[in-house]
């Protein structure tokens, strides 16, 4: 069951796609279903507000907060795209979008902003607080057993989602944990998730610093000539003229069509960048066509405001301005136009590295600090070094507004809803472009809603094994927020990989949808034939594609069913208390659970088995041993070319046969794994000519 | 065995102890060497030389390296207060003190430089780089199986140490590992480790921030009243007036003699931090005698260098100047007179805001800069943005010198022996002023050599659940360089802690020699009272006081057999292959096996047995449970208040009555845990007094 509760009058979001009875709270309902008796509220409103102040404390004044006392036992999850673990007790989180690639475990915010949570414990219940500004969640930080989440304004819709009593009855056979439950309800509220093509599964290599068609031909060239298997490139934004939106840089990449034609040949995709901020240059059409018509966000005074980001300086088209949504979705025909069939949209939260006015003020402090430079105190000293320390400051999000259907909205007030209107400006027009294709979109920065519209990518990581880690405990908080395609870039942006934690991100990789390596200018490359030992990468590329079937088989269940492709042990296992502290093991789709080794020099790791399954180990892509383990803990050697999982029992895992792009994918010829046994068959929702509505043919494959 | 190579004619860095013969290699013998048979040599030389061009490729020019090709299976160890894990595989890392506090994993050079590493495998030896500038160990970075040791300059003194077939004929009852054995013949080579007063091992509350003597006694108050055990509190920057050495604020502590006296009667003492710069301050008589007696560094031209670190612009003690050591040791006696029994040393990397010239070079680029700023191409913004980043600008460390007998030698020469002989200074003046008592001395930045003189505390950390394994990680590497006094700032320097990481910490800080609790100003306060629930920190904390014989004990036999405190597993069982790997658990002297939990959200762990072991679960300091546990995987429940570990078959654990300081500490009645059995005993080392010589003294505890 949802309840819609609203504070003072939010701002549409767009979040949720469910029309609600609202229940409007007010200080004073508030206090009065507070002193009636639980047993006989004096009114229906002071019954329905009763049902939360049954459950919260609310504070409700300027600002709003709302908190509770956790029982030790209870466990927190959600938060989606979120720092430390899939239980998320313990520490504090901020939403807000923010390009901060440095996720080292202190950190508050990340690139998008999910503010559904749900506490499991002998009291069951979701939250999804819908506030497009910062929400902070305190989870155990400030004291260890209580829950407090708040905002510093008060208008905003709080959902309530609980199991009744009636949903089970609706449902006899429903013997889902209240996790799942709850999950599929709001999952339901906010609408279907996003499935792109086929080809989108495939392996995507992306390197920022590919500068001109040539270094695009010889990623394809090693890539092909090695027999390691592709299926697209993305282009960082190296490819556009001075980095001007829909534009190519003319002599780098003189004719992308032709490119793109040559490339696709051999069964490659590109996937060029779209950044957040157009370029100011005169008779640059779309910054011109954005200022004669007001579609970019304006200061205070009416004039557009000016950020700087890769450019140089720029302006922000006003995605919540629906016009602007139009003219920018629009715009991104050129490259369709061209071939191209796939979009990465970035620094949409939006990143700022300096605005004029940040700029202005910054460069009066360091004059005033250089007049004592020769016997600076320590603390003009730091303020010195802080000067220029202005990217993504909170001060600009104050400095400019959007027009949303006639209302000047400063942008703080509505800083997470950015990247998601991005995304959704793009995912409009493909539908206006190309009704009869889908097109590969994600995004870095999201809010949920943004869901329906494109996948997400988890942003700038680091070639850290704790990133690995940080990458399988996402998947399934992701999920949780109907986030379903997504992925880290494996091997890590910034920082130095090595070989060891390449391949053993990659051996997550392969389950993820989006599986994309992609690293920062200036760090070591890593597109897999930069290092020795070429055959392990292969292989396990290649079992990737083998995986493919049932990986977007099972991806098209969890959109259409509202569910998760991964989850954690304890959403299945909610009454084996180890299991429900596993969180470097996933359940991925109905038959699997995966068991990554994250650490470096190690030959294996320990697995916890809920209840007897199957161990399976590739050896390479083609070669594997399988072994029926009991429940309970196990040692398992997995070398760092080879590939652990588990198979559920009475589950079936299908394989296609190997190959080196999804337009080689063989449907007709599946390899089935797991412990046979009479009647036990395999649901394989397959793609079909890449229209929408083919995901509801389902065919099965039985066991001969 | 031994052997000394040496590459042109090194700085002597006093790392070593033992005298060895010398043999000199060059490039022609190293040539010849190579080209030699190794059956038949035709000289000794080249017989000598032929050990090491056997082992290793080198290459002799202007710079020196040496490389191998690594078995899949060798593990590498060493490097001490290093990054990563116990193995040191697939990452390189720079021996070169650094202040960086934020030890991500991609950072290759933290406080300390230690050049020891061994390889172990089919065959094993360590290698020891006594070379007082930078070193570049690349253990299989660059290439997975492929060691690469590199200096820029050319001049160093190589030690290979090698388990010879004699060393086993000479004890037959040596069934020590290849690593145990190696490491023993390293400790003999560098001298005896440093042995701290026994106060030292009880725990030590500390933070950046404690501003005056009321804070002091405030700290020592809390603890008290709650009964919570403590024996020191340690006294960052604050107490000293402008951040001056040697120098006591008169108004924040107006009587330090009283007010140590005062905390003397609680059983507490102080420890105050002494920083490497000197303040610049006309009648400062340190700062006046050190210009005096050219006592500082001096830039090329012979002037002063100036470095602006705490207390503004300082000087340099010039520490490799035996008599700038004799007058700066000579100077604690300040502090010793008015009562004062430890010390730590600080920023000695020596660690630079700023240089003069660094800051005047800035300043000329920030002025440049300023004049684009109205439209700054990004490159600019990017260089207004790191302007001012000339912290331990490695560009410092060319602009001034030492006078090391007479020679004028280049700080980046020698840079890693600067803490080193800020250390030896101290404790050499310590045997002058007070010659029959053991004093407390801990640095940050130290070199193999000064663990004869002082312990070193892990530098500043952070409050991540990382950095606690990392701690866990570092202790064997520590030791096996001579570093057994040794601890990190538990509960984290920087960020926010939290009650659940604080109290994991402690379960783990309790067996490390150094025990301190400190963290950064601006950040929580995380003294033990600060958090709810004191009864969980006060148990753990008396466990501590309990465990404090054991502890001493083991720590003086490591010590007096150049053995190690805290081992791998891998040392004691190098054919168990599961074992090798385990990094997350360590035996701690000769009874103990630790298993830490280092994880939020969890009531357990998994654990490996080598062999059988008995379970111990404090649930209270005087509460325990025992369980018998065969060798295998165990999966082990560890509450948040609890304290488990194993020990050893046929070992024992004394534990004395639980007390709240040392002072305390009654040694006439102990309890004994571990699997009782005819003829088991104890050899107790127990301190006499705080003379020296009192460790040698063996008792024995024996069951009845």
């Amino acid at each position: 069951m949802i309840q819609k509760f609203r504070f003072g009058s939010p701002i549409s979001t767009d979040a949720t796609v469910e029309e609600l009875p609202i229940i409007q709270v007010t200080k004073e309902n508030l206090t009065a279903a507070a002193s009636a008796k639980k047993d006989c509220p004096s009114t229906v409103k002071d019954a329905e507000i009763g049902v939360l102040t049954n459950f919260f404390h609310i504070s409700l004044g300027q600002s709003f907060s709302l908190s509770l006392t956790m029982e030790d036992s209870d466990a927190v999850y959600g938060l989606g795209q979120a720092n430390r673990g899939i239980n998320k007790r313990g520490y504090k989180y901020i939403s807000c979008c923010t390009d901060d690639p440095n996720h080292t475990e202190e950190k508050v915010s990340f690139y998008g902003a999910h503010n559904f949570i749900m506490l499991i414990g002998k009291v069951s219940f979701g939250l999804f607080i819908d506030y497009p500004a910062n929400v902070c969640f305190d989870i155990g930080y400030t004291k260890q057993n209580e829950l407090t989440i708040s905002t510093e304004g008060r208008d905003l819709d709080l959902y309530l989602i609980t199991r009744t009593q009636s949903d089970d009855k609706e449902n006899t056979d429903n013997i889902d944990s209240d996790a799942l439950c709850i999950t599929r309800e709001f999952r339901r509220l906010i609408g279907q998730s996003y499935i792109p093509p086929l080809w989108a599964f495939g392996y995507i290599q992306s390197r920022w610093g590919y500068m001109n068609e040539n270094d695009i031909r010889r990623v394809a060239k090693n890539y092909r000539d090695n027999h390691l298997p592709l299926d697209s490139i993305s282009m960082d934004i190296d490819y556009m003229e001075d980095y001007k939106d829909f534009t190519v840089h003319p002599d780098r990449f003189p004719d992308l069509a032709a490119l793109s034609g040559e490339m696709s040949k051999q069964g490659l995709h590109f996937i060029p960048i779209i950044d957040a901020g157009v370029k100011i240059e005169k008779e640059y059409d779309v910054y011109e066509d954005g200022v004669k018509n007001n579609y970019f966000c304006k200061r205070a005074n009416g004039t557009d405001f000016v950020a700087g980001v890769w450019p140089g300086k720029t302006h922000f088209p006003d995605f919540l301005n629906a016009d602007a949504r139009r003219w920018f979705g629009n715009l991104y025909k050129r490259l369709i136009d061209l071939g191209i069939e796939g979009f990465w949209n970035d620094m949409n939260e939006p990143a700022i590295f300096f605005s004029e006015e940040g700029l202005e003020e910054a460069a009066k402090k360091v004059e005033e600090l250089l007049k004592v430079k020769d016997n600076p105190k320590l603390n003009d000293f730091w303020a010195m070094q802080g000067v220029f320390n202005i990217n993504n400051d909170h001060a600009d999000y104050k400095r400019f507004y959007h027009n949303m259907n006639g209302q000047k909205i400063r942008h703080d007030k509505v800083h997470n809803l950015y990247g998601f209107n991005m995304t959704r400006a793009a995912a409009e027009a493909f539908d206006r472009i190309c009704p009869d294709k889908r097109l590969l979109l994600f995004s870095r920065s999201s809010y949920i809603g943004m869901h329906r519209f494109g996948g997400i990518w988890t942003g700038d990581n680091q070639s850290w094994w704790s990133h690995l880690l940080l990458n399988i405990k996402m998947m399934p908080s992701l999920n949780m927020c109907g986030f379903l395609y997504s992925g880290a870039d494996l091997g890590g942006f910034g920082s130095n990989t090595t070989r060891d934690l390449l391949l053993r991100w990659l051996a997550f990789g392969i389950f993820t949808p989006l599986m994309r390596n992609h690293a920062a200018l200036g760090t070591r490359e890593q597109e897999c034939y930069q290092f020795e030992g070429l055959d392990d990468f292969r292989e396990i590329l290649t079992l990737r594609y083998r995986l493919i079937p049932y990986i977007y088989s099972e991806f098209v269940k969890a959109s259409q069913n509202n569910s998760l492709l991964f989850s954690p042990l304890a959403f299945s296992w909610p009454q084996d208390k180890v299991a429900c502290e596993i969180e470097d093991q996933l359940l991925m789709g109905e038959s699997l659970m995966l068991t990554p080794v994250y650490q470096p020099n190690v030959s294996g790791r320990t697995v916890y088995l809920p209840e007897d399954m199957l161990f399976v180990k590739f050896t390479s892509a083609t070669e594997y041993k399988t072994e029926s383990k009991k429940a309970g803990w196990h040692y398992i050697a997995c070398a760092l070319n080879e590939v652990c999982f588990f198979i559920r029992k009475d589950h079936l895992l299908p394989l296609c046969p190997p190959c080196e792009c999804t337009g080689e994918l063989d449907y007709s010829n599946f390899e089935l794994l797991g412990k046979t046994k009479e009647g036990l068959s395999y649901e394989l929702y397959m793609d079909d000519g890449y229209t929408k509505d083919i995901a509801h043919e389902g065919r099965y494959l039985t066991l001969k």
